[in-house]
């Protein structure tokens, strides 16, 4: 998989000029690209961002963003700037070419659930892999899960997202050998609601081998996921 | 299964006696004994509840039964008072022989869920009701629970009794057509701690069909299981 | 009342043509329709979905349907999108007609409860069933309950809605032979926000048969309402 | 009713003897004696209080008074210290003789609930007035509530005091035209567990005129009934 | 002061006409209007409450009416509909004409706290009396509220209105021999977000003879008030 | 640094004129200027604040200016009103010059951290210190952090701001001899949804020597560092 | 390593004769050993336990077993039973012994999470591995942390170990290449009670590549380890 | 008061010996003595932190020592270990004399408040500081407050300890120039539990100028008020 780095929020403390300065030297150092958080970031914020790194040559990966943050980043961009709403996430500049690899796999539970897988898939791809995806696999039709435990079980790591009570991680973590990381989801409301049911349920599995992230955090299983492959293929 | 009514903390105010008075009126009129939660009081109140259902010749459903309180109870009143530690519960008097139904099943995942299931087991045995039982199969295990699930299809009503996760309640849900009554159990620790995981995965359950009673009330499930059979043999 | 199914959030895996797939196989097996919970999925979406059930000539129901949602599904399926605003629920297609049936009963608190008293409803008669629906019967004003308790004792399922400190489903399950299925509902503020209140009083309340469903989840104790009526029904 | 004050924990700062000095000077002047919050105090601090209060004559209740802490006095103080175990309160030498007002109530509603509203009634017994006592009034059997209206309604001041999911608060309210002073107790498990849902309840109840206390202050709501005493008498 | 009554939410059942009765028996014997809470109500609700209140020739207090509300109800009554934006109240109707009375008096900690109590304002109004108002005593700047204290202290009710820490509550009840009504505003952020430091104080207080009503419930303080009043004018 | 005074929501209850007064008599006394807390107040409360503040020559910070308060005000006050939108403060009038202070140093862990630090940073040029500030040193990439250490060890006071789980305060203590105000700010998502987790970190942290103030409250921190120098300058 | 598998409270259903059946053709599929949480089961459950895996020459691992356990254990097995007061773990029977790896670290913060960390370590060794541990590295002293770095480097997989704001997980992580899993404990009091705080720091990280298990769960983090592990050697 | 340094649960990770090894390098370079947090750990980690700090010649300060932790001490280490109860504190070995300072000053609201008081007397006192102490001021009689401002006036740092409603920390910040550390303490129940009104109290304060530590952490502010004073006498 070559060297991966997950960077998220990089900026340091240059004040002289933009008032931030991107974390190149780690960047280069390691060949990977970094990852910026839209979320509560200014429209100037991103566009300064996006500039630093082009004058660099570095891409970027852009998560969490709002509609309002793509439109105007595309607009200032163009078509250097490629925005995926499905995630909402955008890669800015040219990132690796990605190639499947059957050995990390994303599951997710309901269709709600698919902006976070999502947002996993789009940070694996940023890395240079395509993993495999299964939907729609919620443990109230049992069944559907049981169909596409082959292909699951292929993979060396699992990513599970689900929101509402979270009992994919518990029924899957159950039926496989790979450590299972569990993304719980804000889908749901009542005593589920932001996500709460689904992390409880991650933390308090009765089956080993689950490890948790923060609710909605699809970035960061998947860079845990990388780390993981780095270890793997570490000599 | 007759005439079947759910009453606990049953008391009135007749302050001339004993402090209380049981409902004996409406015990007489639905022909079904009593229920008294154990817990939080004293051994006199315990013994003088007891001693004026003796009078009347009612048998008394104790639950939530302290080892201190079972003592207490067996020293004052012998062979007349029936504990059953492993559901904490007692009965006082003699309820009617209780006739084995395949048409409600209690089904827990874990060792640690015996007492409450128990709880549940022996307020339907004083309605005259011996449920079948179905232990140990939580879904970190699923081939077990599948094993056993067409038993547990037999049921029209199923109560599921789980802590941890409470993954077992979606699960299950969705794998049955009876609806099912999920007790969720204070078993397990740090972030499921009190129950708190598995009453959120009851209440925030993808799978249609769940119907949830407080955390570890084993009594009224049951409860509730009762007054459904009850309508379901209404003309 | 025939063959009845309740399912939500119902799609497959087929990525080929739309995404998903509703779980016709099961429906047809059972001959009842599907549910769908819009709230969270993007117009596209519930575009396609009722795309691909018309095609196989079923009908649909959607819960949680925002204004805007709405508005767009009319504007494309036009006549045979049959919106309910009162409830934010709709009916795509032609289920069977309702029959009404004493037996089953929807008891509603307040004026602001009416929506999720109305969606309980409106699955019940996607199901075939018209339940006896009492308004306006909060604690506050106990005899406007108690002069409707004849009605609701011929009931053999009560659904009680109720929101602020719900003290509703206490007092009514003491007054009934039929269970009660509890729908805290999120109307309240203060430390009754988000219907937290509401729910605590469902869960511990001292009369016992109550059953409970997550905050306004009326879907959720409809789809346990028909799984009861369908046991009652089993021979 | 005279003049009477509510202090609880009252104590200064003369640290040349005892450590503390009670409020005697406010106590001379409102002709009332003092309480003092037994709970969280050591041996010797209470035989300290006990001992400076009985220099200058004055009277004290103790309340939240452990076992532990009542044997220890009665051992230092004998006959001049007169605990109440049900209420866990204690009168240390010779308050006003009590006289039966029946326009004060104290409304509890199960068994469990009994100390606290024991400790209400001890505070008022210490200011001269007995109120009168309903028990066992829970609304899961309405009609022993109903039974007992007509007694109730003569108060001009209702204490309520309950557990669980305290729905007598709202039931209550909305059938007496006196306000009602709520004291929510920590009688209860799961999502009741700690008094939570009981305050709950009693914030957010549609019927108005509930004002509450902490859980478990029946101390306090005895204090609030003074003080509105007092001013009613207020020329 | 004559007879009064809070009713808020006040409906009844009859489904013929508009969806709802107002209770206007009790009103009628009472000799009182009614007050409405308008926040989760729609406009149609809204117009359809005050018609159907119009035809008997009873005022109404509307509670929590959003600016949209408030326009649209002036835009259908004109001149008959009254609002007052301050206190996000209304009166439809003519009421009794107000008078002063030095005994109820209404404390408030700062400006954001004006709003709730401005509601309890409008509510006493609605129902004939004046009270005395004073603004901005927090006690952050004691001297204010020590200034003030001559006039607080002719009160036989205080109504104490706060948010944030809400230290108000424990500072003036200390001071005072009336009753206090402790109304927690959800004024502050972070901790103190939605009034919960300000009611934890008001429920913690180590000043006894403060009761608490919830979160910005002006209206439920005020009618707290009223039927004190009331109690303390029946012979 | 002079006679320096926090002040926020001052105004007294002068009802003849503007609704309220500030406290121009203690900021005269101690020679200082007063803060308002923008947020919660109408227009028309804001106008009329610096309205009176005008007529006396006072100058006024404004903390927590939404734009549209900003806009209003800038419209109706012109180039008197010195809005500073980056910390979403203002200030009316003419406060004295700044001067740069080494020995008080804000640190903030990441970009969207900036509008407290910035708030922080308003507050004590107000009061006529320019401190140090040092941005974007979060512990995710530690060597910025060391990287800083020697300018950060200048200071007396260090005001730490962070949000997100908060691990600057910590780390940062341990490093520096001065004590560490840490404002907890309400950047992150999931389980620090709000700023609890980094408000749960400056209480909990294992670094002796930090103190905290509320979630996002740069004001208070730097009140706090102003009391703290003018005690180190007292003689 | 082998074949790895971890399993908690492997138990199945035969009701013939123990009333559960361990895992046993799982356990001899894989080659590994099982783990029985003791908590809260009673003195015969794990009496039983033992026996029935004595029977079949299994080794069992215990983890969480209190004193009185240890104690009853060891006066019924004798020298059979391996208890490991240190970590609260015993081993029944004869594990593989373990050997020493340097690719896997547990790091721990303070004295007191010694008992996780080592429950994690003896989690491993009952597996075969002796991993490295790092001791009181807390970040209140960086540099103590900073001089075992080298050897923290070398492991492809890091378990750090901290309670109080667990600030180590987010300056670990930034430092090594390595996943981290996170096990926070519930060492703490005030707002760090429970683990609370520590789990929010892992969930709410500003470095990526940090994963989580439930609060307290050392056993947990180990069996994912172990799954990596086995993970990373499969071909 | 000379160079101080506060450490709490010093130890390093010499693991050849005692497995822990104390700061006594930082101790030498700074001059200071150390303290350790005694709770959670084992009377054997306690004695041999005692052991090996004898070894050299340092004094420690142990903080929350149980009543069994104490009792061992001393029984092993006789007149060198100088417990007092009142605090829950003990002195290892001869610390300076400390020296009256009238310039910092500790405040508690209530009888109950006095251990974490004396925690942060003691704390001062072994770094060679007797602060002023001032007991009983609750806020519930606000005139004992008033009449010791004087003396708390002359203080240039004031510790606050309080429970229950910690109403003190903003009445007393606001008559103060001094800044306020708040030590909220877990006295109290109901909704004050363990110490979180009083917290919320302290964080939401209207009365700038206060910080805050964790609940019950009196050793804490001691040592940020420690720092305080070093940083003012930094030259």
């Amino acid at each position: 998989m070559g060297n991966v780095v997950c960077d998220v929020n990089a900026s340091a403390d240059n004040e002289v000029e933009a008032g931030f300065v991107l974390d190149f030297e780690r960047a280069q150092r390691t060949g990977a690209a970094e990852a910026i958080l839209a979320d509560g970031k200014s429209l100037d914020d991103l566009v300064a961002i996006a500039r630093a790194s082009e004058l660099r040559g570095n891409a970027l990966l852009f998560t969490r963003l709002s509609e309002r943050q793509r439109d105007h980043m595309t607009g200032v961009f163009g078509g250097a700037f490629h925005p995926d709403p499905a995630s909402a996430t955008a890669v800015f500049g040219t990132p690796p070419n990605p190639v499947f690899r059957n050995d990390i796999c994303i599951v997710s539970a309901g269709t709600s659930d698919a902006t976070r897988a999502g947002e996993a898939e789009a940070t694996l791809r940023f890395h240079g892999i395509t993993p495999r995806r299964i939907h729609d696999v919620g443990v109230a039709g049992l069944w559907r899960l049981l169909d596409r435990l082959p292909e699951i079980r292929e993979a060396r790591i699992v990513i599970a997202v689900a929101g509402m009570e979270g009992a994919l991680f518990s029924v899957l973590a159950g039926l496989i050998e790979a450590p299972l990381i569990a993304v719980p989801t804000s889908v749901g409301y009542g005593s589920a609601a932001g996500g709460r049911a689904a992390l409880s349920s991650a933390l308090a599995t009765c089956a080993p081998g689950v490890l948790t992230v923060n609710i909605d955090n699809g970035f960061g299983a998947a860079c845990a996921a990388l780390k993981m492959l780095r270890m793997m293929e570490r000599p």
